[in-house]
């Protein structure tokens, strides 16, 4: 599996989500003064590096106008304080806005590394232009500053906040590392949920996190800190599942990836690992396709067996119930549909339920 | 360059240095427990990686009772707290002396993977044993576990305590980030300033960041906070000077690591890059043995050329002057001989100067 990748999309949207595109312009604009300033304090080649990442420099140093991703997990942070504490709750979580996003680029860094993904946002990954070992230093620098960011913050929730984003870079780790070990596995060694498992952990939780903290610098109880990182999570699955769909059905021009980079890597994707494990005889088929050497010209027939097995459909059906579980969770935790409609517009705007 | 491996040593020492091994044995047995109770915490896998690089299990997951290092940077935490705020200050900081040990060896897991170094402790190196992708994600859980351990203490302390280990993270990371760039560079575009501010980057920063840690959680003003981060630099400087002696001309049965590694390596070591800008005739001659293939029975007439150079003296003589240094900054910090006691013997224990 990949980390969903629906923030590396083009970036002209349909009118559709408009009051998601306007909360994550908003959320980019006062996100990244901030990112600016802690990556401007690095050292000068991994300063180099990072900014290299976030697509505001060239590999040579120049100054690019790369999208740096579309702050979905620093707007979460935003709209959560926002919709349990207001304007003012708001206004004090934009560090930890900057945290989240800080956060998760480093992961990013170190999973390309991993993976040997080469690209990132329609642009070589890091580690192809710097090497490994400095792709590796560049995300352990990007770590350590984020939760300086956080730990230094004044306000009284920030030692929580500190707690609960260290233990979801565990969980991030834990769940790439069930990644990692599953892609060396047998295709019939893989179970359906311990790949649910390992994409909440990989996707959910960081959303999740997101969420919870927003609502902590809303200074809500844990109920409610609970149902928003419950609803991130939820929504960050629906978010994967899509993302797992759009990596094999997509169109390449949207997804900055190549067609079917996901089947001809045999990633165990969550609809490959549906339709893998649904007893049909296109299961069978698609097992004996995906045990043998990789064959560009066949990754067609590989997605046409993927969706004859039934994945496409299973993971389309999967998203809605998240969603539907998402939008449970925040209902318990914001009755009021105007407080709540920041966290529902981003909800949709990530699993794409508007276009 | 390899950082310090002192560490590595055969742990039975001679008794002239007393003083350090109770402190060091001290320290060991108050911060371990820290160390495997947030451990435990890990998930799985995770836990087991982080477990057989800590030397408390094999690779398949038995119990085991190898060396998890000597406690060096624990210890100097202690011994700082200690020097200025007395036993009251010693007992609170036992939470950051685990933190920094944890710091430690999360960049130890990701310093292997980069540098390829397949020994440690006598032991293989986690990446050989679980592969790159779980060393890395173990060094980064250890590395959260780390700033959520002193993140969460309630110490008013705490938060300036982060902060500082946090930009010690980073400043391990530019140093190794240097080391590594300088790996791929001819040795003649090597100065030496640049390979001593690499070091110091590499393995001072964290020694003085153990002491100004300690020196925080003895509520010590900033001045001697600075005094106490920098005798832990210097010490740490000599540490080094010391170690890449032993990496040349040390005992293999002592060091952990096959005799002349770092030779056959061409590891730019301190000696080594002293030797080679010395501008002596040994100098061209070890530049030419450099660039000549990796050739096992030169790795003899390599060493005595770099003490022919120069390099074996050089560095003894700037590991006695960086020595000198560390300890005008102690008395700086603690006039008292008594109360300075601990951190002397710590340092000169790294030093091996009562070997």
């Amino acid at each position: 599996m990949t980390e969903a990748t629906t923030e590396t999309e083009d970036e002209h949207r349909p009118a559709e989500n408009h009051e998601a595109t306007v909360l994550l312009e908003r959320a980019r604009a006062e996100v990244d003064p901030v990112l600016r300033a802690v990556i401007g304090s690095l050292p000068g080649p991994l300063r180099r590096i990072a900014r290299y990442h976030f697509g505001w420099e060239h590999a040579d140093g120049t100054p690019a106008t790369g999208g740096s991703g579309k702050a979905i997990r620093p707007a979460l942070v935003l709209a959560a304080a926002s919709a349990l504490g207001g304007p003012a709750a708001r206004a004090t979580a934009v560090r930890a806005a900057a945290a989240v996003e800080l956060v998760h680029n480093f992961t990013l860094l170190h999973d390309d590394v991993m993976d040997r993904d080469t690209t990132r946002r329609h642009r070589p990954t890091a580690w192809t232009v710097f090497g490994d070992a400095d792709a590796i230093l560049a995300g352990d620098a990007l770590h350590a500053l984020a939760l300086r960011l956080l730990a230094q913050d004044a306000h009284p929730s920030a030692p929580a906040a500190v707690a609960r984003l260290a233990d979801c870079v565990v969980e991030l780790c834990a769940g790439q590392q069930v990644d990692t070990a599953m892609e060396g596995r047998a295709p019939d060694e893989v179970t359906l949920d311990e790949t649910l498992s390992m994409a909440e952990a990989k996707t959910g939780a960081l959303l999740g996190c997101a969420c919870a903290l927003g609502a902590l610098y809303a200074d809500a109880g844990a109920a409610d800190v609970a149902a928003l990182d419950a609803f991130g999570r939820e929504a960050g699955l629906a978010f994967q599942l899509i993302d797992d769909v759009i990596g094999i059905w997509g169109d390449p021009h949207r997804t900055g990836k190549p067609a079917g980079a996901d089947l001809a890597a045999r990633k165990k994707s969550l609809p490959v690992v549906a339709a893998l494990t649904s007893g049909t005889p296109a299961a069978s088929e698609l097992a004996a396709l995906y045990a043998a050497p990789h064959a560009e010209e066949d990754l067609e027939r590989i997605a046409l067996t993927v969706e004859r097995a039934g994945g496409r459909d299973w993971a389309q059906a999967q998203a809605a119930d998240r969603m539907a579980r998402a939008m449970q969770e925040l209902a318990r935790a914001v009755p009021d549909p105007e407080a709540a409609g920041g966290l529902l517009a981003l909800a949709e705007f990530v699993t794409r339920r508007t276009t």
